[in-house]
Formats: C-alpha cells, sequence, structure tokens
C-alpha cells in the first residue's frame, strides 16, 4: 500500500572531508544534502511510498543545489518554500579504529529553515494531502519559531486523521545548559500527539524525567517503555540499543512495543561505512513494516536490517529497496546459523 | 628592506566548485582560505617581507584548517586570536565565456572575526612591532563592532609612528541601501589618517561624493584623485582601470598619484585562471615597489605585473615571487615590441 | 505562462574522458545522462515550466541513475516506463584546438528505449495532458517500431489540440546510405503535423530534395525556408548557421521565419566549454520566446544566447534560468558597444 | 621454463564505481579491461611466461584503449583482431559489509567478440606457435559461432600437440533457463580435450548431472572428482571451496587432483579489497605450478596464495610476481604459527 | 610547560599511489613531506610545545613546498637552510590484507640535506635557543658529513645544558652489509651523550652486540636494558613491541625504564590506516609526558595511545592534540570492561 | 611501409602538478613516463610502425610502472635492460598566459640509464635487427660513459646499412658552463654518421661556431643550413622556428632542406594543451614522411601538423595516428581558406 509521507525539517548541506583526513589536511569537500527529515523521506521513497519534505530552502545556488539533490533522491518538492540567504551546514571528518568521527556545524541558527515565519507553510492544507508526518526532536530544539510550527503542523494533521511519527533524537548540544528540563513540556506536547515514537529508556530516564530501580539497560527499557506508552497514550513505541565496538564496527538490537508487548531483533554485529542517518534507517523500516501489515517480529527485523544496510552506504540517506533490506534480513539469519 | 607589514581583516573559506560547473552538477569543492589580509600579507611574504594577520578565527577544526593554511603561505600566525565557533565562507562557481562566476556568502556576519570583542587585541602592543598596517573598505563595512576595532588600530599604529595603507573596496551588498552615504564618514576618518589609499575615480564620486564635468573614466580620475589627495592629504594613492573582454581575458591598466604626479602603466590584455584577489595584488605591488623605492614608473608596472601574474594563479592569494613579477613586467614590454 | 512540454525520446548515458585525454591514456570517466528530449524538458524546467520525458529506461542501476539524474535535472519522470535490461551509451573524448572531439557509441539499438514495444505508452492519455510535445529527427531515425510510436504519440497531440515541435536534426550515421532518401518520407509525415520546426536550409536541400540556384548559405536559407513553411503548412520555422573557428570557438547567427517573415540574430562569436546539446538550448529558447509572446527580435536573440550559455556551461543539458539568459542576451549587446 | 600461454575469450571494459558509491550516487567511473583470458595470460606474463590473448577488439577508440591496457599488463597483442564496433562492458558497483556487489552487464551479446566470424583467426597456425591454451565455460556460454571457434582452437591446439586447460566456470544468466542440461554436451566436448580442467562438485552434479550419495561439500569433492577424471580421461582437475563470511572476508581451501591423489591446501581466511578476477589467479597459479614442476603440496599452496593476494590488488587481472606468491605462501604459514 | 624542542634530520617527499594501487596500475599520487624529525616536531607542537626542525632543504619549488608543508604543520621554519638542488623522496604503493606495503626510495644521498656542509649550521648558537634536541639512527646512518654534524650539535646541546633524545631505529638498508658493526661505535657514541634513548633489546643484542641467555622478547629486555642504562648512564629508555597480525591489524605494547624501574603498557590491538611515522608518534609521547611530568604509567600510556591514533591518521605525521591522546588513552580501558 | 625504428635514450618520469597549481600548492601529481626517445618512438608507433627503446631502467616498482607505460604506448620494450636502483624524473608545474611553465629535475645523474655501462647493450647485435636509429643532444649531453654507448650504437648501425637521424635538442643546464663548447666535438662526431638531422640556424651558430653576417632568423637559417648539410655530408635537415605568443598560444613554421633545396610549411598558429614532446611529434612527422615518400611539402606540412596535434594533446608522448595527422594538415588549408 503506497502512502504519502512527508517529514517537517531542516535540510542541511553535509561537507565531508574524503579519506580519513582532517579538514587541516584536506583541499577538498565531498558534499550532499540531508538531515533526519530527508533521511525518512528518501529511504520510504526507496520503499515504493510517496516521500514529501516541508521546509524552506534560501534563494541561493545553494538552495538550487540542496533542491536538486532531493529530487535526485526521489523526494517529492513540491512542498519545498524558497526563501531567504541560508542553508545550514555540517562539516564531517570521518573518524578511523579509535579515532572518532568529528562534526563541525556552521550557519544552522541563521539558516532559511530556522528564520522562516509562519506565514510560509499553509499546514492546514498540507494535512489533506498527506497519510504520515515525521517529526524530530532536533527540529523541536531549534527555537520557538519552528517548535510553534511543528506544534501547528502536528495539530492540522491530527485533526485531518493523519499518523503522526516522532523520533526523539534529542541533541544535547542543541538544548544547551539544563537542555533535558528545558525540552520536556515540548516533548510531552508532542508525546501526546505522536502515533508512534521513536526512542529508548534514556529518553524516558533523562528527558521525560521517569524513574527506574532497574540497574541493566535491557531491564529499564523494559520496565520504562511501557509507562511511556500508557501515560502518553502512544500505541507504538520503538527503538535500538547500540553498542560501539570500534569506530569501523557497532552491535545493534531493535525493539518495538506494541499492543502491550515487546518484539526484540536479534543484536546484530557489522562494519560500518558511513553511521549517519542509520538511526533514520530504523525509523523508516518501522513504518514501512507498520503500513505493510508486517508481523511484529518482521517488522524489527526489517528496520534493524535497513539500519545495517545504512551503515554501509555512502551518505546519509538510505539507499535500499524493500527486497534488498528483506535480503539483508535473510543473510543475517544466515550468518547465525554458519 | 624587509619589512614587518600586517593586515586587519576577516580571514574566510573559499569553497570553489572543480571544473567549471554549477553547484547543482557537482559533488565535490575544493577550498582554501583567504581575504584581503590574507592576500596582502601573503603576496608580500613572497616578495621577502615578514606578514603577520590580526584577525580571530574560531576554536574548531575549521579555524584549525584556516591557521594551517596561512601558515602554509607564509604567514606569522602568532597574532591570531582563537576564539568562538564561526568562519566566514564563500561558495565560488567559477564562470566561463559570458556566463559570469557567481559568489555565494555563507554565515559572514556570525564568524568569530565579525563578533569578536574589542578586548580581543592588544592594538597598542602590536602598533610597536608592526612597520605597516593593511586596512580595507571591506572591514569597515562589516559592523560597528570592527569598525571601531579597525579605527582604534589605526590611530594606534599612526601614534607608534608606521604606515597605513587603506584600500577602499567598496562592497554595495555589504552597506546595503543608501550604502555609500552610509559609508562616507567612516571612510573620511580612515582616509584622514592613510598614507597611501587603493582607490580610483568611482570611490572619490560615490562614497566621498565629489564631483566632476569630466566624461570620461580617464580624465575623471586625473581630475578627481589630487583633489583627494589634498582634500584628505594622502600623500599616495594608486589604482586601476579594468575592462572584462570575456570572462576569460581581462584589460588592466595601473596609476600612481605621488608627489603630485599621476604614473601610468601600459594597458596589458592577458588570459584570467582565477581572477579573485588580483585587486590585493596590486597594492601588494605598489606597497613592495615603495618599500625598495623603485621609481615610480616600475613601482606601477610592478604593481600591474603582480596583479596580472596572481589572474594566472589558482586560488585567492599570490604567489610569485620579486624575481618573477620582474620577469613578468618585461615579457610584457616584449609582447608590445613584437 | 507555466506549461507543461513533454518530449519523446531516448535517453543516453554520457561517459566523457576528463582533462581532454583519449580513452587510451586515462582510467576515469565522468558519466551524465542526456538525450535531445532530456535537454529540451531540462531547458523549459529552468524557464519555470514543467517539464516530463515520455521514454523507456532500463530495470536495472543504470535505469535509476539516468531516472535520478533526470529528477535531479528538475524533470519530471512519472512518464518514464521502466522495462528491458539495456542503455544506450556514448562515450566523449574532447578535442582541443585542431584536435577534434570525437564520439564512441555502445548498445545503442539493443536499448530500452529503442526495443520497447507500442503498448508501453498511453500515448492518448499523456496527449491530453501535455500542451506542447518536442520530438526529434534522431527518434525518428531509430527503427520502424520507435518511428511508428512517435507517429502516433503526435497524431494523438493534434487531435488533443496540442503543439507539435519538430528537430530535424538528421544524423547521416543513423540512417545509413542514402540516408536523405530513406528519411524523407518520415519527415514530410512529421512536417504535415508540426507547429514548429527547427532546421535549415541544409535540410531542405538534403532531406527534403529540394533546389535553389541560390549560393550563398544566407540566400538559400532566404529562397528555401519560405517555400518549405508554405508547402508543409508550417506556421513556424527557426535555425542557426554556425561557424567553427576552432575547437574551443564557435560563431552562431539564430533565425526565426514566422508569419512570412524573417528575424536574424546578430553573428555572435563565443569560446566552447561543452558544445553538445547547444542546438537542443536554441530550440528551448524559441519555444520559451514564443510560449512568453516576446518580439520576434527577442525570440531569436534569446534563443541564441540560451545556446551560447549551453556552450559555457558542463553537460548536455542547459542550465540557465530566464534571468540569466536574458543577461546574456545584453552582454552580447555590451560587448558590440565597446 | 618459460612457456608461451595463450587464451582464447573475451576481454570486456570493467566500469567501476568509486568509493563504495551507487551508480545513482556517483558521477564517476574508474576503468580498465579485463575477462578471464586477460587475467589468465596477465598473471601468467607476472610469473614470466610470454601470454598472449587470442580475440577480437572493436575498430574505436573502446578498442584502442583495450589494447593499450593488455599491452600495458604485459600481454602480448599480436594475436588480436580489431573488427566491428562493440566492446562488452560491466558495470561494477563495490558492497560493503551484508551489502553484496553488483555487476550490470552492457552490450555483450552484440561485442566484436561475439559476432567475430570463423575466419577472422587462424586456428591452426596459432597452435603452431603456442604451448598452452586456456578456455573457459564463459566463452562456450556465448552463442553458437563462438562455441565453434573455441572448439575448432581446442582440436588444433590438441593436434599440434599443446595443452589444453579449461575452466568450467558455469554462468547461469548466460545459459538461461535449464542452462546446465543446454551446457552438457559441450562441456564433455571440450572435457575430452583437456589437460587439466578447474571445477569441484558442483560442475560435476550439476553441469555433468552426476549423482553422489555423500552430503558434505568435501566428501562430495571427494566421490565425483576421481570419478570425473576417469570418465573423461583428464589428467588433472583443481578448485577450490569458498565461504564468504562477509563482504571484505573469505575462507579459501584449494585441491588439486594428480595422479589419482588428492593434495589440499589450508582454508586461509583474509580481506577481500577486489574479488573479481580471483579464481583466475588460482588457475594460473596451478599452471605455473605445472609447468615449474612443483610438488603437489607447493602447486596448490602457490595456486591459493596467488588467489589470496588478487583478492588484495585492485583490478581484476593478478599483478603478482612468482616472489610475492611464494612469500605469501609463507606469511600464511607464520599466521598458524602464531 | 611549553618547551623549544628541535630535531635534527632529513625532511623527505612522499609519494603515495592511492587506492591501495601499485605505482605500474596508476596515474597519480598524493604527495606530503616528512621524516622522523618532522614527525617529532609536528607532533609535539600539537602537543602545544614549540617545535624546530634543523636541516637543509633544496633552492627549487620542491624545497618552497617541503617548507610551507613544515609550516602547514606548525612547525618553526626559520632553522631550515636553504641551500642545493635534491629533495629526498620515497614511493609508498600501500599493502592490504597479507600483501605488503612496499617503499621505493628515490635521490636520497644527493639530497641538499646529505650533501649539506658544517659550515651551513650555527649549531652553538642553535644550542642555545632550544630546551631539547631529537636525534635518530637514520641521520646517523647517512654518510661522514652528516654524522659529524649531528655529533658536533649533540656535543653542543650537551654543552648549552639541554637535553638530547636519541631514537635508535636502525635501518639495514643504509649501513649495509656488517651494518650493525659499522654502527656501533656511532649509536655508542650518542648513547653517552643521551638523556632519553628509544630503542628495545633488539638494538642491545644487535647494534651494541650486547648478550643475554634469555629467550623470550619480553625477559630479554627486562635483562638488557637496565645493563644499557647502566653502562652508557642513560638516565630514560623507552620503547616498545609490536606484533603485525596482518597489514591491516597491528598490536602494540610499550615500556619505559626510569629510575631503575619498568613501567609497561598493556596490549593495544587496533587498525591501522596509515603505519609510517608511528614510531615517531611514541617517542613524542614519551617527551610530552616527561615535560609534563605525568606518572610513569601515564607516559607509557599516553605514548602508545598517541603511537595508535597516528595509525589511524593519514600522513606520516602525528596530528592528535593533547586532549585527543587522552581521550584515546580511556578509550582503551573502556574496550578492556566491555 | 613499415620499418622498425629505434631509439635510444633515457626514459623519465614526468610529476606534473594538476589543475595549473604549483608544487606548493596541490598535494596530488599526475605521472607519466617519457624522453625523446619514448616520444620518438611512440609517436612512429601510431603510424603503424615498429618501435622499440634501447634503455635502461632500475629493478623497482619505478621501473615496472615506467615499463609498463612503454608498453600501453605500444612500444616494444624487448631491448629494455633492467638494472640498478634509480629512475631520472622531473617535476612540471604548468603555466599560464605570463606565467611560465616550471621543470625541476631530480635524481637525473644518478639514474640507471645514466650509470650503465657498456657492456648492458648488444649494439652489433641490436644493429642487425633495426632499420632506424634516433638518437639526440640530451643523451650526448650526459656523460662520457653514455656518451661513448651512443657512438658506438650509431657506428654499428652505420656499419649495419641502418639510417641515422639526430635531433640536436642542445640543453644548457646538461652541458654546464661553456657548454656550446664543450659539445662541439661530440657533435661533430654524430653529425659525421647522421642521415637526417634536426636543427636550425641556432645549433649552426652555437654549437658548430658557425658565423653568418645575414640578420633575421630566416636569411639566417638559409644561409647557415647549406653550410652544415655540405659540411658534414647530411643528406636531410629539417627543423622549426617557433613563436610563443602566450603560454597557452605558440606559432610554428617548419622546414626540410633535402637534395640542396628548402622547403617550408605555412606559419601556423594554435591553442597549447601541452608543450612537451612537441619537437618530438615534428622530428617523427619528418621520419613518416621520408619512409613513405611524401612530396617534399607534404612531408614538411605533416611534420608541422603532427608538432601541433601533440600540442593539443595530454602527455609528452605523441598519440595521433596517420589519418588524423592528415586530417590536421586539411584544417589548417581549410582555416586560411575561411
Amino acid at each position: 500500500m503506497i502512502k504519502h509521507i512527508a517529514a517537517f525539517g531542516e535540510v542541511m548541506m553535509r561537507l565531508q572531508v574524503p579519506d580519513y583526513k582532517l579538514l587541516s589536511q584536506a583541499d577538498s569537500l565531498n558534499y550532499s544534502f540531508s538531515g533526519t527529515g530527508v533521511n525518512i523521506t528518501g529511504a520510504l521513497t526507496c520503499f515504493g511510498h510517496r516521500g514529501s519534505i516541508v521546509t524552506t530552502l534560501p534563494v541561493t545556488p545553494l538552495g538550487d543545489a540542496a533542491q536538486s539533490f532531493l529530487q535526485k533522491l526521489g523526494i517529492d518538492s513540491s512542498f519545498i518554500i524558497r526563501h531567504g540567504q541560508s542553508l545550514g551546514m555540517y562539516f564531517l571528518e570521518n573518524g578511523f579504529g579509535v579515532r572518532p568521527s568529528r562534526v563541525t556545524y556552521s550557519n544552522r541558527m541563521e539558516s532559511s529553515f530556522n528564520t522562516a515565519t509562519h506565514d510560509f507553510y499553509r499546514f492546514e492544507k498540507l494535512a489533506e494531502q498527506i497519510d504520515i508526518v515525521h517529526f524530530c526532536g532536533i527540529t523541536l530544539a531549534m527555537n520557538d519559531l519552528v517548535r510553534q510550527q511543528l506544534k501547528t503542523f502536528a495539530h492540522a494533521l491530527k485533526k485531518a486523521g493523519g499518523t503522526i511519527i516522532f523520533d526523539c533524537n534529542f541533541r544535547p548540544s542543541l538544548w544547551g545548559k539544563n537542555g533535558h528540563h528545558q525540552a520536556r513540556s515540548h516533548y510531552e506536547e508532542i508525546f501526546e500527539l505522536a502515533d508512534i515514537v521513536i526512542m529508548n529508556e534514556k529518553d524516558a530516564l533523562h528527558t521525560l524525567g521517569m524513574y527506574t530501580e532497574k540497574k541493566s539497560e535491557r531491564n529499564q527499557l523494559m520496565d520504562l517503555i511501557p509507562k511511556v506508552a500508557n501515560l502518553y497514550n502512544i500505541p507504538i513505541i520503538a527503538g535500538t540499543h547500540r553498542n560501539i565496538l570500534d569506530n569501523q564496527t557497532h552491535r545493534l538490537m531493535g525493539f518495538l512495543y506494541k499492543e502491550e508487548r515487546f518484539t526484540f531483533s536479534n543484536k546484530r554485529t557489522f562494519s560500518v561505512l558511513d553511521r549517519i542517518g542509520t538511526g533514520d534507517a530504523f525509523a523508516s523500516g518501522i513504518i514501512h513494516g507498520l503500513i505493510e501489515d508486517f508481523s511484529n517480529q518482521d517488522i524489527v527485523d526489517f528496520a534493524v536490517a535497513s539500519a545495517i544496510l545504512a551503515h554501509t552506504t555512502v551518505g546519509d540517506t538510505p539507499r535500499a529497496t524493500e527486497k534488498e533490506v528483506l535480503q539483508a534480513m535473510k543473510t543475517c539469519s544466515t550468518d547465525v546459523r554458519r
């Protein structure tokens, strides 16, 4: 079943230093355009859905390049507003082994998206044309202007009968000092509206300020997630636990909490080529599995396989088709059988 | 005679699309770091002087890369302040033939340099260690903070007996509406202090608001420059007239007004590989010629040859040695004799 | 006035040897995707219209890459059929100076487009959604299958009240021995339907087999074009005369024959960066000028400026906006005034 | 002892997407030229023999580039026929981790080699000048024309007293439906002539249609290979078992069946940089070991080390010298001792 | 405490074949400039010290490029002599897996450094301005001229109260036949002067010709190092034991012998991106730890972490800051806890 | 008529800075292998002859890469000796406009070729297998060892009835002070043996020490060349006059003096992409024209067209076929007719 899925969020320019060099060692950069919304709608486009991005891009050659890039990914650009002069950027220096990757943001707060005013978007009209909208904690962190837009859009969608997916991804650097406290009420407001939330026990503990006596990650998760679902009346919660063995090797386990039951994927260990955007690949997998009415086990396995493939793919935005993800689900079990 | 020459100004990251592509066509960028001050001190370093830059760079990998790049150019980095998070940038799409080059600025107003506060710099102490300081109209255009710093530095230098060179380069986009009017008093204040000014009749007409009955470029120049010199008590004024025949072919003539006499170079036509920073190469040539006590004709011919070589060199910052410029002066006359 | 313009034709992969090297000297290729239809609709998209391509692309990663590329250009991909395994290609070795460029075709006859069967396309339905369709002599040359599809589409469009533009571009290598004779009846059939034809006197002489006593290119043109217009009842004919001074320098003059009157552009001489696709830029300029109801002089000047800009732009497909073309029209006259 | 070894087979252009990107993500390709025959004769040239390729290349810049590339590899190009317009190609998108590599063929059936007619080659004359000829199942799969040429060449060589090596490599996609059945009689015809066959139990089971009651790979091999040797009177059979642990890590074991005895190498696990052409490196190692009269254990160990080095070398064609392979044999045992 | 550290040694051009290719497969090279002295002073500059290099570079564009590169690394270039026409070079073909890296030297003996005469340097004056000087066995191996310069500098420094660090790195290819015997007296002469020596038991056994009855690497080390310290009166000796598991995976353990006590680091296993220069990163870590008065355990752990980070960094010269090394020390223990 | 042409001379590695950058600005180099002998035999191979190079290459990966490269050019490598450790190199920084190109030699005198001893080559045996040998003044300049080898080879060839072509190209930097005087007797010795000499009046005046009262280049040529032909009994002399209008634009005129008559080409002006090796393209054209018995006018026009095409081709070694040169001869006259 093909759905029309939109995301509301910032599009950023990613400027990556090639070949594991530092910015002070190189003289060229590879660039692309991404953002949580881009990654989600780009991934779902590969799964056969219609993906649109609701955002504002500047009226400059950088804005042109960003829009072209989104179109290349297959994302519908007809809801993009072009206004202002500024695009958020981040520079990526890839780590290797124990040397961590470094991200340097530039020009984020002044970007066309973060300075767009409310009247740019016609949220009610948009809400009528879209089945599902994806929001995330990064957009929520930006400023009051953007925050208000997000909420308006969410309410309009709810009214129009659409589905809301919210990804918590809390970024401490964006919220500043005492950030979890700052964020709490905004998160709660969205939790009340959300049909699907991507999170884990860390978000419950820190952002929502909940408490558990459990010690292990797993036990904390199993204690807190049902409470969150209950408290905010959220039908579906999904998320991952990740271990970083080395900059080039990660381990991932996914969970799905639905109809008051947990379903877990196996823990899978894999090589990492490009780690940014892989959480969005997981979320996209969950959304697609739910749309297609997979079994709970298949939903979470599909989402994890989607995330693993995103780790093996250049760029932030997932590029795997449904068929390729299904194949990567099987390869996994093959590996276990060997 | 080796002099210690400093420049006060912003260092920017230049991000150039390779191979005459547009930003929407490419996926990689070549980067370097430049700015009027960088170009002037980098050029004079090649001529054998000691060049220092007085500026503020962010405490980020971008700041590290900028500082490394300046050091590679041979510029003394010991007066650089490291503070803040932001570096100004510009994206360059090279034109070809009738298709003009496009420059897209990013993140300029928020840069570490443009938000640095007065107490970062110890201008009086700096003034004691430096023979010549170069200022320019771009720095003057930034904001009140930077403007005030420029003036404080200029006064300190004057007091310490140093030489002030001021390059008018008026940028309409930075001054906004009614910009010439906005700029006038600030320009006049610096003109009063300057020992050498780089300008032409356009600056006299528009920024200083002077008037002439002459029609041709040349006659306007010869009418207005002596008046400017007289009015603001400026010992030396130099500048150029440029014709753009095509994106790849320019024509340049230089002039020097010194001891109430004009000296003109020949008009020289030449191929253009990289046109940004070539005005700074002219100014550097004037400064070097004056330091070395060349004849007036040699000063202006050296400056024009320096500018022409900068048009044939990759990057903003001139890389020619004195010997190479002297050779390019002769090649010129050879061309004429043929 | 925004129009919906489609083109029916093959999409090819262009594989270009970088840096003026030969295939036997290099080890890498730059690739993009183009074709007359791509160039026309891509250009008109930049002028603000909606451009769609009606074609068949293979069900392979090459087909995916082609479709992504068209989307990046802003071309609507919703009429693209995905079928078969094969994509036409051409390898381009750029010439320099007197050394000519070389084009090597690969896999053209077996391509998905050239082996697509009639039932892939629903021409009548398409005809209802489109204002203008662009056909060209290259498509007509392919084989009976494709030829028949072109004609069916043209008739359907005519019936639905759409506008037909036909570009003669006769390719001797595709028609083989006695090619003009082979082609004549097919060309005539389309001429009968066309509203706008792109051609010059060479097509009248050779393909249509007409005769003139005039000797010069210009006189032949002025003798034959009115006869063609009259004979086939074509309201508008446009085209160019081109002189190749050198691989890097061309001269172009455009003409428009409309309402039984000729309008000519100036002869313009310019530098060439990438010459493929520039005829399509001229045709796109004519179409846009006609849509926007420019004066006849402006139409032909706009078309020539569009063609010149395409010579200065990397890749086959024009990327200039209306504003940029208007500016390049003026630059021309500026050059003349100097 | 230096031998003159030839291979009869197609030369293809390999077009590889750099940096693990997809075709839809990149805009450049690295190219080289290869094929089983190229890999075998290129490898044996590195071992000090004279290697010639018997093939047909097109009369185009692509053909020139292919011939230049073979010459660069040290392969004797004097038996190459230049005819026709078309070269087979394959596009390679490198996989990473669980994401598999993808190969897209283009233009294979129409290639100059696959449409060359019998009279191009003078097989009897060739047979007199060559000691050993390598044929493979890929060439056998092409079409009747090529199949017939292969058989004619093999018979001529047999008559002239030369040695025939045949590598089974069965490609299902080339034989189509019911492929093993289609292939059987052709394989049997070559088996009757061959002195050395590269295969394993899979070929016996599927292509030759043999039967075994054994279950494990190893037992099936040990049951079937002696039967094949006996049935077709083949003096020497060699081959490998391969496990793919991950796209970047493989495990390989080689075997040699000679004088009715099996010799096995250790199982070696190793990192993979470029996996295509590594089977040919194994076959080349077997041929060289036999020519040089190594012990059976050394032959199979040398062949496996040759294959492993090919996995660590860019491009399809092995580049290791005998000395380097001998060193890699030892490194292996070192690893075991640690 | 910021120290002024100099190194006396050759600067070489490193020309690296990209992408694991062989020189016979590629057509481009990446270049940088390095040498033991460059690596040591470059690393210490990153740790906040002032690093100077005492060397001679040619008066050619290669010399200019080398000097620019050192300046980019932050190394003080004011003690560099420019003389002669020749720069030592080495070509690097990166190995992969079992395929070893290959280094091909070029032009080493004729280099400006190796033919510089004694009067170029004013060692006594230098000695007064520098706190610590680093010498190494590579410089000692060059020729009598350079050897004598090294010794003169060392004696001058000793007289001026400076600290001498000597790294044994014995290169058999530079000393030729019977090399250890040739080298012994020169090594002993420097050992008598040195405050810190980088070595392990191999140097004691082979170069110094000492004897031990112990069998294991560890026991030999613990037997011989105290004897060396005692015999030559060396306060501090440090070094490493390295196991190469694979071209991409190494294991390292560091030791420090100080105040007659051994301190050992853990054995750490890690991925290798670029292995050249990593011994210098260890030595730099020891020097910095001693300057900053770290605990013995912290000194050796810091030095090993510095070496590991250098394995993960492009180029010969370490680029990690003190903060980054401290972090990499911790990551290690984290890994153990998991 | 296919001839076997050999050249005796050094093969050098060319390391070119890309994109008009300086060595101090770039971090990568493109490399190839060339030399006068390589250029001559490479060009004649393209014209259909068999070209062999008689030289010594080192036993290193650089030697392997050089040999592979020559094979790629189609040059027969069977007369190449592999010995020693060292290959001559030159670094090329491309100039632009008035900025001249810079060449920096490295490692030339120590190269395997320049230190090869006489017994490496079996000149008498070689002389029997070769029709024509090309020598040049660069080889003659190297050292006594190489000089003696050249002369021995020339005498052996003369004895065996072969044809000797000698290109004067006098390089002042190789002969040092008073170089023309040093060179004279060696040049005269070869002149006595030569059948074809490439030179112009400059060589007669300076190297041979002849005198003329004529002033203009043309008159000096017409006075001196017949005298040289007469004095040394040289049947054929050819050469060029070149004007450098700009780094990117040259003008060339060729002459042929044969049977006591001068034949001149037109003066042709053309764009320059890569100027090194173009004199060798002229010489190759002369040789081919003489072999094929072209008319005198065609010989010199063919040679000039060959040189012009070499200016438009990447790399030192000409790559044009006879057909392409014939076409470039015509293009020239076309240009004149327009």
